[in-house]
């Protein structure tokens, strides 16, 4: 593919909160809510080793990779490795984490839908121990 | 900003129909309407002087420019310049055109909302002397 642009899409925005994120992980919010969107959108960047809690979305979430390499996983499956470009559909109330791996950096946009008020349910920490598997697994 | 990828986010995907783009225009879906997503996005790719037609959508389209810079006009309102980064939120049932300028491309993912099975209706194209009107107004 032909040369394009060399700096990041978007800001990397405001840190997110360590009750619910590992590591460090920032969001740049996109679009809120109303009349017409029944979602939010952001571009939610982790550093290198950072990732979600463990959570559901009541009405699913849909991860645009916009940039470097990470992990989705969903519990009791494979983690799956996701890079720029990639697309994933979550479906609503799936177990599931998302993040950078121990090596490298990830950024997606992140739409997710409302169901009444609600976007998300967090859940409990993906531990060292489980990350490291999963990036363990790789090599 | 530091130095981040340097080929397209995706690929061009298909050409888009003469009937209501202008010039060189392609789609590269990344999501389809389903239970949880009442919206279908896409990435849209506009070549140097390729632009859609006039056209509305009924509840709203949001779009997030990833390369390039164009323009986005409501009817009998001044263009706006639109470039990497920018996010756009279309109010329903508003008459409006986006696309490239004649001297840039231009590339965003449009996140289009369904009313019932619809997302959008075409109007009539948006001709040279308009498209011409814009540019030569930046200069």
């Amino acid at each position: 593919m032909k040369q394009e642009s060399t700096t990041a899409l978007f800001p990397e925005g405001n840190k997110l909160s360590a009750d619910w994120f590992t590591g460090e992980a920032f969001l740049f919010p996109l679009i809120t809510q109303d009349k017409n969107n029944e979602f939010s959108a952001g571009s939610v960047t982790f550093k290198i080793g950072a990732r979600t809690n463990w959570h559901t979305h009541p009405k699913g979430q849909v991860l645009i990779v916009t940039e470097g390499t990470g992990f989705y996983q969903e519990k009791g499956k494979q983690a799956q490795i996701i890079k720029r470009g990639d697309v994933v559909n979550i479906s609503e109330n799936v177990v599931h984490w998302h993040g950078a791996s121990a090596t490298t950096a990830m950024t997606h946009i992140a739409i997710t839908n409302f169901l009444q008020d609600v976007q998300v349910t967090w859940l409990q920490r993906v531990t060292d121990e489980e990350f490291n598997h999963v990036n363990n697994n790789l090599k």
